[in-house]
């Protein structure tokens, strides 16, 4: 699956990922209203406007992507119908050729990992007949509960030929206060946990390789660039999904020591900047009509940004 | 929302939750070929078969028991009809009078916890109508992420009277690959990263008490007895949601110490060895057609244990 994602980043020239994350006050009013005229104030109207919102940025920045990333836990909010906006985001993402990144932060014992794996992933197997439940190519997993809750996703990537990115290090302003806990112990004696994390990336890897790298990739923050360099180099085969570029802080000039000195290794996402770009004094031109080029425009400026700084 | 659950585990005299965990493989195959001759092999028919396994084992256990936790993974690994179950299970569940904890071991950034927490256990509101989407009355919380990924948790909690179990020592065998790992800084020097994770818990749930409990509790494995004791001190004031009862590993005589002197303070899931009681050896004499009176002795000899226990 990693190759499928390089394929896409090498042909567009483009390192970057949109994270869909339609919150409520990101979706155009007229869209909304259209809506709520049709099916009045339901989370059945929100649903179809999620999702005819998505359609329009993907519609208008596919050619200039290799991914899309939609966060669940926006559809999640809206109960059922959000999941189903969800599921027809991916479906339609993998119409006009995307790579679809999960992000679900999934993570649990063994058996019920290997649940979710298999639902996000994978596939179920029902009177011998096969089926994708939600059918993204990769997802984004929590590491907290350690390898049994990890390799269950492992050892899906490896039967379905997909991938994952295991959190490493989080863009958040308190992701230090659990993550960058030094540890007293032995050889880890004096490194941070994310560390030790990062390492168990790099050995859950080995086991899935696809080409020069592996499907078990991490995230890791750009708002940490000092990390990021440090973290690359404890996982050289990981691609890295790095979050936080754009309205968390990060820039393109914090973004470089995530590459690896073959020009890969690392896929950066923004979200609001992009999705909500016509929200933006720069974009406002465009206005609520113009949401879905003012997005375009706006992933024309973060691959400017990019392209100089790597 | 912790003094509802209190009530209903005084009431009853009945500290467990039975984890509606649907495995495939656990129901009965008289449920699935019904759907299955009604429906095809679909998504849709597992989902209903499921939902009907779970309504049997509701049905025969509710008064015995003062909350259910269904894992939303077992769900998810069905697509959209999996979580339609789902929401139908929370339902169902509310109408028989039980505590919802939803396990779903959330956790992200702080504006997507967000969105998870109002998805939930929140409202969205829309034209100035409120509705809750999944409506669970508790949630089970990864912390990996730190303060900013539980608080809008904790603030929805507030709003709403809802409560949350965060993660902090887990059951599966490798929790302690990063749980355990022992803080060289500072006053925390010496310390497994658990007992600051447990601190943490402490601390938030001080802004969110419900009479001598907090509705924010802690999740720590049946399966580390010794652990259970040493935060169980550390955070007096959390109810503890105990797995790993039965199926795991974990017994009667290892909870002791996960309670409080008032008697209170701990809930003991099983899942496994209630939902799936038919499958054991010990109640097989009910057979696939009598797998809700199974659990429903299942969960009678559980309770028999954990009286005995305490």
């Amino acid at each position: 699956m990693i190759q499928k994602l390089i394929s896409g980043i090498k042909e567009k020239n483009s390192p970057i990922v949109v994270g869909l994350d339609p919150q409520l006050g990101f979706v155009p009013e007229q869209i909304l209203n259209k809506y709520y005229n049709e099916m009045g104030y339901t989370l059945e109207a929100v649903a179809e406007a999620i999702y005819e919102y998505n359609v329009g940025i993907m519609d208008a920045t596919y050619d200039l992507i290799p991914a899309v990333k939609p966060q669940v836990a926006m559809y999640e909010q809206f109960g059922v119908p959000g999941v189903i906006a969800f599921k027809k985001t991916v479906d339609y993402a993998h119409k006009k050729g995307l790579v679809v990144i999960g992000d679900i932060k999934r993570g649990d014992i063994g058996s019920t990992s290997g649940a979710y794996a298999l639902g996000h992933i994978g596939e179920v197997e029902l009177g011998g007949k096969k089926i994708c439940p939600f059918d993204e190519d990769i997802v984004t997993v929590n590491p907290y509960l350690g390898s049994d809750g990890v390799k269950p996703f492992i050892d899906v990537c490896k039967e379905n030929d997909r991938g994952i990115f295991v959190l490493v290090k989080t863009s958040n302003p308190s992701s230090g206060e659990f993550q960058d806990r030094v540890i007293s112990e032995g050889d880890d004696k004096g490194r941070p946990l994310y560390e030790i994390v990062a390492e168990k990336v790099a050995d859950w890897g080995q086991d899935s390789m696809d080409g020069d790298y592996s499907n078990v990739g991490a995230v890791v923050g750009a708002t940490y660039p000092e990390m990021g360099v440090r973290l690359r180099k404890l996982m050289p085969k990981a691609y890295i999904l790095v979050p936080g570029y754009g309205a968390q802080g990060g820039s393109g000039k914090d973004l470089k020591g995530f590459f690896n000195e073959d020009g890969l290794g690392a896929i950066v996402n923004s979200s609001r900047g992009i999705i909500a770009a016509y929200k933006n004094d720069k974009y406002a031109s465009f206005g609520a009509e113009g949401y879905a080029d003012a997005s375009r425009a706006a992933v024309e400026d973060m691959l400017a940004d990019i392209r100089e700084n790597i």
